[in-house]
């Protein structure tokens, strides 16, 4: 597991004045790319790019999308915005033949407001079929336990 | 259930040049708004504000709130963008105390692209206590049975 | 000048519970989709695809990107979310050599209540540099006049 | 002018994979809100709330809204992903009866990608009439010269 500090953006917010239920979706996906790398041929990667602690897309090539097939959100509490980041820890459950299980606590102060996992899945462009994690992704996913 | 077409925007797709996960999310609110009606104390609205069928949020005054307590989503395909409608099946599941549950299915074409569901609950903005369904509530709900 | 009436989401509305200022440019990048067509070389377009009547990427190929160069927004008052789509008057001012300059009017039952308008350019994703508009798409604008 | 630095989401790249131009509009916002405070009524604010170097909402109370009447948006050159932060220069050009100039400028490495100005208005909740600036609000706007 590791611990971010996410930084909310005021239009994170809706119209009830807390953070919405579908911006936590979105701060999922950011925290997703902050612990593990952004989503493999994305984005106009260089020299000045950080390569993130725990590197899931290590090693996969751009023929590869890296998708989700599943959330799970429980909410448990309105996260509010104070101008602050919001705390968000972030782990793998779960290593399958080609897919990672991904859990995340967002925490308010002490309280967790937000429970949820994931299902990140490796799937080619081509054939539209799942992608098995090499080595070195198994490598990476082994500095989180 | 009910079936409804809502229009994708082109801004809803990501780097993958397709739907993005987090917008599925946003289409379910969107679903939820236009099969049961507009979130209690949010909008302005009128006379030229439509009824939904089944209206949720019938007899709900300002000092309740219409959370979302719990989502689960599964993308069984991508959902690409063709510059038309998504076609959103929508209806409820179960009825509890202070709650709905709610179903969707996404489709493109003849395909399920998403299946989802959510949890709905009205809670009060004073105390933040969950407020029990009325009879007018679950009178509206009956007719989609 | 064409009429467009796009549905408003929910989700569109801020914290002060009106629509947000950034999403009023969504929905000009929406209005600029429906009336002049998906940007060349993004979404996934097959027979199903509707051909607006002014078809502005007609003949543009996928080598091709329409880009903004320039938006002017003007928010004259405030726009409330009715659970109704809202009205948009697009049209085009002027044609350049790879430009054209849109303009838009949204509205709140006969209040205006944003002006606004666009530069779009169409450059080359190779050479990054500005293609002509053809004799095609000249054609294509002619339409609106 | 001060000079932010403000991370960009995954999620604000479009289907061309670069930042998409409403989500430029979206980063001036956040600018704003780092650079000169939370909008007037929005957010649950406490003792953790950061005050910013230049606070534009000192002494505003509840009843006023922080409201945008202009943007202007030069976009000069795309705007890439790199899974960095851009960096957004933002100040003060003038200061008037009931509201205030700002412009910025976002940057990739040394070159300019985006010029923009907002113009920012103080209306009442109630009237919807301008308010003017007090003494602390223009004491503030001072610090910026």
């Amino acid at each position: 597991m590791t611990v971010l500090e996410i930084p909310l953006r005021w239009g994170d917010m809706d119209a009830y004045g807390h953070i919405n239920n579908v911006q936590i979706v979105r701060l999922m996906e950011e925290a997703r790319v902050i612990a593990f790398g952004i989503p493999s041929g994305t984005g106009t990667l260089d020299a000045t790019t950080p390569t993130p602690y725990v590197n899931l897309l290590a090693g996969v090539g751009d023929s590869v999308m890296t998708l989700i097939s599943e959330h799970t959100v429980k909410y448990r509490r309105q996260l509010p915005y104070r101008g602050l980041p919001v705390r968000v820890d972030i782990g793998i459950d779960k290593v399958k033949g080609a897919s990672v299980e991904i859990f995340y606590a967002f925490y308010d102060g002490d309280d967790i407001a937000v429970n949820a996992t994931s299902t990140m899945v490796f799937v080619s462009k081509d054939s539209g079929r799942p992608v098995r994690l090499s080595e070195q992704q198994r490598a990476e996913v082994a500095k989180l336990r």
